[in-house]
């Protein structure tokens, strides 16, 4: 009979479970509230008791289950498997959120971020599933990312390698919220696509964007893809400055781990394959000419599973490689 | 009694061969003049006799003899153990230099480009030996790259990983011989800042360095460096335009592989800290504040030994990992 992976997602919002088998399909998913405030032995509580009901529920027999993969918002520690100081989660600096899980569950564990996590998921079984090198860029209110070298996950001395967002393209640039200049999150996250909208409409330039920004008071990444493909000019130039932008994060990451495909993930892939279209034309025209660079740009395939895929799968990986954590550590 | 490894670097002017011991002691070495144009099968057969010659002069019982590391310029291919197309090499192109090394000497063997090859040296013996995760730049005519990510020297989909004198740091910025604009390598190569140096003296900057332009026709990085440390302002200026263009770099690749120490060589340093010092000074200037970065930006410590030492440590590494080449493949 075949092993079985637990894999959970925990959000700011929700927290996310699924049981998954060795060939990636969802058996089995549910997801409760997180319910940040009421602390994370509640919330460590919460998820075992929601993967025991997976389990319970399928006629899954116990020991079938051999691993259980934790995502968690970073800066994190994958060695000591503790939250760090997640901003997302006020209150769970130090969390020995592995030890809790795998403890409750008397299963070995692994924790990593989500962007790796999930980064992870659309290796194993969406748009890289047939590369061994891969980089992911996750679109959202700013911008994650995930390395996967050789077919491992790349993890950085400290457990922060991937942080993609703050890669500087342009010194003394846009100001980050991280304290740097010149991140390419703060020219091509969601946030930033649409703060760069505002600033342009302030300057008085035309465009259909304005009666909306008058109605709403401001303006989202998802107006400005909507006025893009309804042919204004505006919202076109500033989705062209956050194609250029992660066009050149691209050239940059095929100079440093020389990804074959390169995912863009997150909410601003709801807009469709514009965004990726664009990047990979900027891309093409930005790179070296010493050779011809086939580097595929496309977008994530899984979605909203992703999360659950990925941790099932870090933990599915781990296990073949004997590196789970042990029961309660 | 212990295992023995060649290592062998193949030079557009010199080729050096060097006979090592597990703990990294160059027991014999030699060298001799590549003579590019008598053509690859000649040069196969002297790097194969230079060898012979170290086995037998010290009494060397062969069979101690495990792996042949091979170092040569790129592009190539590491699967295969074939050039490609090096610039520094016409008439090398597709030349199966691993299997022709290996086949003469009877002795399995591995092949890399020269940057990754200088990198594990200094990883394995030199400024790295007590990190898992490194970076290196080498600056001189160009930059050159190597990145050590766990332990393991990363080569990317098509072995051509680590070209990072062509991460973009300024959109639009200057043109780099690769083709691309506002390449690391067209800011702070060594020629780069003799081109800025000779740039700004053109436009009618002060500058002790005008002497030695009239007299000489031309500025070194070389002479750049002994004005700036003779307190030549204009000379100090761009130097920081060079320091400031590798922390952006390595602010780039704290966000990528992370690594614990990023090491800077080639004939730059042999000025001294001045760089590294500088270079690390800004690097805590641009770097994020959401938490302490102590990344250790230094010199290489190997000088010329670094290639020797790294193709015969890439070839221990193999050994032990039994992914060296079978004899003549």
């Amino acid at each position: 009979m075949d092993e079985l992976f637990l894999g959970i997602d925990l959000g700011g919002t929700n927290v996310e479970v699924g049981l998954l088998d060795t060939q990636g399909a969802i058996l089995a998913r549910d997801s409760f509230a997180t319910e940040v405030k009421l602390g994370p032995k509640s919330v460590i509580e919460r998820m075992a008791q929601a993967c025991e009901k997976l389990i319970a529920k399928n006629n899954i027999k116990r020991d079938r289950v051999k691993g259980v993969g934790v995502g968690s918002p970073g800066p994190l520690s994958i060695a000591k498997g503790i939250l760090i100081n997640p901003c997302n989660l006020p209150g769970y600096a130090n969390v020995a959120l592995r030890a809790g899980v795998s403890g409750k569950l008397q299963i070995p564990a692994i924790l990593n971020n989500d962007a790796n996590v999930a980064c992870w998921g659309e290796f194993w079984m969406g748009a890289g599933k047939d590369v061994k090198d891969m980089v992911m860029f996750t679109l959202g209110t700013g911008i994650g990312g995930g390395i996967i070298s050789n077919g491992e996950l790349l993890t950085g001395y400290d457990d922060n390698a991937a942080e993609l967002g703050h890669i500087i393209i342009e010194s003394g640039g846009r100001r980050c919220g991280c304290g740097q200049l010149g991140c390419v999150e703060a020219y091509a996250s969601a946030n930033a696509t649409a703060a760069r909208a505002i600033e342009a409409l302030e300057q008085g330039r035309p465009s259909s964007m304005e009666k909306v920004r008058k109605q709403n008071n401001t303006i989202t990444c998802k107006d400005v893809f909507e006025h893009a493909a309804a042919g204004d000019k505006l919202a076109n130039e500033i989705i062209d400055g956050t194609a250029q932008a992660l066009a050149q994060v691209c050239v940059n990451m095929l100079h440093t781990t020389e990804p074959e495909m390169i995912v863009l993930a997150g909410g601003m892939i709801k807009a469709g394959t514009l965004i990726a279209d664009r990047t990979a034309h900027y891309f093409q025209k930005m790179v070296w000419t010493i050779k011809k660079e086939p580097t595929k740009i496309c977008l994530a395939k899984l979605g909203g599973d992703t999360a659950i895929i990925g941790a099932a799968g870090l933990a599915l990986h781990a296990y073949k490689k004997r590196s789970l954590y042990p029961i309660g550590k």
